[in-house]
């Protein structure tokens, strides 16, 4: 392995103990969302995308295996700050008309950390020849963009409800 | 103004005193990363990305303005921990290959994380019925999308060129 390949190696691993962290955390606090939201619409993708997250996970177990490294986690701070902000939301307007909002924008949130982050490790899988790894993030990338279409969906949903 | 505009209205409030507050953080944050940048692209994609910063930063006083409410920051601590991520990784990968490569991923986070705060505000904005507020979050958001599809467009360059 070149020098240059080799950076990047392990550039792509520090990254991937970073998002398998965050998925952990996202999936720890995907039950308490569902609780919250108000309309059964946002109860029902958050409990899919809970089951999802513990597909990505195992995908995630899967990548380790396929590049013979060790399954680690890395705390991410960014996805940390970003529950705290979903917590406080849920804590400052619980009972108010903008609870669903509230979530819904947390939520998005983490569902864009979550794209950039597998699109950068799918970019990194590509340069660095890793096929199968590229196939697994795809599969991933795909159902948290799908994800963030339909909150987006239930966000203006929500809007024209409210401005009827 | 009804109890459901009114809790909204507040969402939304608090919602742009993060966004402020991230926004000064990042203003804060660019130099370094074009200063580590190694290519002259990607420096120059942070310097442009500076003042375009400045300019956001403006349209958010302007919105303080047309809300009527005083100017405030409030921590954004999912923004605190992009940035610490980034400046991790410009002293982890200082001497590698893939400085530019990490440093390009932890903008691209950021980027996203705005990308979702403005596309939310707009949402509220245009239920609120804020037309001036929603244009002046409209132009922030589509130079936030620029911005990023400029770093994925370095990013697989810097892939092309790594793997030529």
């Amino acid at each position: 392995m070149s020098k240059q390949t080799s950076d990047l190696s392990d550039l792509f691993y520090e990254t991937l103990k970073d998002i398998y962290f965050a998925e952990k955390q996202i999936l720890s606090a995907l039950p308490e969302m569902a609780e919250n939201a108000q309309s059964d619409e946002l109860r029902t993708a958050f409990e899919t995308h809970r089951d999802e997250t513990r597909g990505q996970i195992e995908r995630l177990d899967q990548i380790f295996e396929l590049i013979g490294k060790p399954t680690q986690e890395k705390t991410c701070v960014a996805i940390v700050g970003m529950i705290d902000e979903s917590k406080e939301v849920m804590e400052d307007f619980a009972d108010t008309n903008a609870l669903d909002a509230g979530i819904l924008a947390a939520a998005q949130a983490v569902e864009h950390y979550e794209i950039s982050r597998y699109g950068t490790l799918k970019t990194w899988a590509q340069q660095l020849g890793l096929t199968d790894v590229v196939g697994l993030l795809e599969d991933t990338l795909m159902e948290e963009k799908k994800t963030d279409e339909l909150l987006s969906k239930l966000a203006s949903a929500d809007v024209n409800a409210k401005a009827a």
